[in-house]
């Protein structure tokens, strides 16, 4: 039942793509999955975000158990949102809590709740939030320091990581390396892990301040330990560069705020580069001329150029759809171009 | 050619139906149009716009000439922001320049531009704009004195405004009655204007501060000095109990931030009353049981409510959409209650 979820297809060097199937849907990998953390891709409908080309996104568990745990408990976060598509939940982002910040204990992770009341997600916890909330795929709870860290405080992380990925197994599930920038702590976490029953594997703890070579160094050395047939997520990586690096990897998932972040900034990703908006240097009539987005059909540079002047929503929103739509096509050359063994 | 651009259809009391015609375009009256200040109707499409039911918007002439002139007068505005219906442009909105405050003068409008220089709004130059951008309705510039006001200053607005609007005169072009809170005064703005040549004449400079009582009276008064053949607008006023109401005075035409401004600061009109987004106590399925809009037909309103606790933007643009729906539903009744004498 597991391992049919996922098929590997074809291969280019350690590039492969495949597709992951739920009851409902399939998609084809590699895939990049915008992030939803609050249930909306911020800015879009989700008939939008779906036009953009996502077929699948990643909410985060603990902001819903935070924020709207009682209704989503009970009609399921496809329902909520009103997302007709494959929900991957996030176990982590603690770090996004202001008011009080969460700590790591051996037992799981210590937070606050809205109204001050102390709670705790242990890893079964977590899980079980994570299926109350209906996601079709779930993360086990890991220790992810924040960066800058010493190797002690990596090697508790995967002490921890591991102690809790034990008591998280299951299908949907995936479990994520630990070890920093520590090749060795990498290794070691990524084989203890390959033993543990989970449909899937993910990188963690990078993109968060470390330097970008010792970061795809990591990358490819802790692929290289992951199991060959189980689909291979990389948490918090989405720049283009970084996904074709990536991609060659072996990595067949990839989940970023990147390029919805930048769209809102008025950083888009074009076919001749990326264009910072708002400016006043900024002229033309298309947006990017090899793009088909809804954007590109239907207003031209200027106005977008002209709505980030002036700082109207709208140019969040078609910026944002231009980018998703951008990384989607990327994703879909690069599936090809592994088919035809270019990449 | 003048006259029958406008044609009252149905009457009940001083209420009447009429049409609205441009080569292009036809659109029923008593009619509600929303801002679209900077060529862009609050964080929607100009596609969104048009499925919640708006077929005209009014867009601020001066905003464009002072951002966007030299690409506007080249396209046009429709083309620009991609409107595919009816644009009205307002003269004035001088008010919103910021950094150095215009001012009125016997000649016309004094303001800066974004570099600073100084730039002048005689009569003739704010329709030469208008005309430039590709208005379809035009307005007369007006001197339009802030509240609280003298009477003496009112005076003089309408004395300037009187001596403008005879070289504004034109098909398609509306000239707005001053004067204020004094009735005598609007009176002979209102008989003066309607002695020269125009399409329409709008009821301007109300709903700036003074009393809501004062104003309705006003509106009502000024009506009966209009040309009964000819378009009435009335500028700025636009809640549902005023429009009601002026309606009844023989209004035609409004224009109004109202329900666009009101829903992205989270409140939202409903067959059942207003409803104030973002809060705990805000509960249930259906957003509004009584409307087909997009919002209604696709999200609930725990979600709606969830967003704006969230303060995602989703939730301004579905709030922004279920409110211009519910104006122009309101329009569509008032229209029928017209028709059937029940107004």
């Amino acid at each position: 039942m597991i391992d049919k979820m996922f098929e590997v297809e074809a291969e280019s060097g350690n590039a492969r793509t495949g597709t992951i199937k739920t009851q409902k849907f399939s998609i084809k990998t590699p895939v990049f999955l915008p992030v939803a953390t609050k249930a909306s891709v911020k800015t879009l409908t989700p008939e939008e975000a779906k036009k953009a080309g996502c077929e699948a996104i990643i909410v985060n568990a603990l902001h819903i158990y935070r924020k709207a745990f009682n209704i989503v408990e009970r009609i399921g976060l496809h329902e909520f949102m009103k997302w007709d598509g494959i929900i991957f939940t996030d176990s982590g982002g603690f770090q996004s809590i202001k008011k009080f910040p969460a700590y790591a204990h051996d037992e799981g992770i210590f937070f606050k709740m809205p109204d001050g009341k102390d709670e705790i997600f242990t890893p079964e916890k977590s899980i079980e939030v994570q299926k109350k909330i209906g996601s079709d795929f779930l993360f086990a709870l890991d220790d992810c320091p924040s960066y800058p860290y010493t190797r002690k405080r990596i090697e508790k992380a995967v002490e921890r990581t591991l102690k809790w990925a034990k008591k998280c197994q299951g299908e949907r599930i995936f479990a994520i390396v630990q070890g920093g920038i520590f090749e060795d702590l990498r290794k070691y976490c990524a084989e203890e892990l390959s033993k543990l029953n989970f449909f899937g594997f993910a990188i963690g703890g990078l993109c968060i301040g470390e330097p970008k070579d010792k970061m795809l160094k990591i990358i490819e050395k802790t692929a290289l330990h992951l199991p060959y047939e189980k689909p291979r997520h990389l948490m918090g990586v989405g720049s283009p560069e970084d996904i074709i690096s990536c991609v060659k990897n072996g990595i067949d998932i990839f989940d970023s705020a990147f390029p919805t972040r930048n769209a809102r900034h008025g950083t888009i990703l074009t076919s001749k580069g990326k264009i910072n908006l708002g400016k006043k240097k900024v002229k033309g009539e298309n947006i990017d001329d090899e793009c088909e987005c809804y954007a590109c059909r239907n207003f031209s540079l200027d106005y977008l150029n002209y709505l980030f002047k002036e700082k109207e929503m709208l140019g969040q929103r078609l910026a944002t759809i231009h980018n998703l739509y951008f990384m989607n096509n990327l994703m879909k050359r690069i599936r090809e171009d592994i088919e035809d063994c270019k990449i």
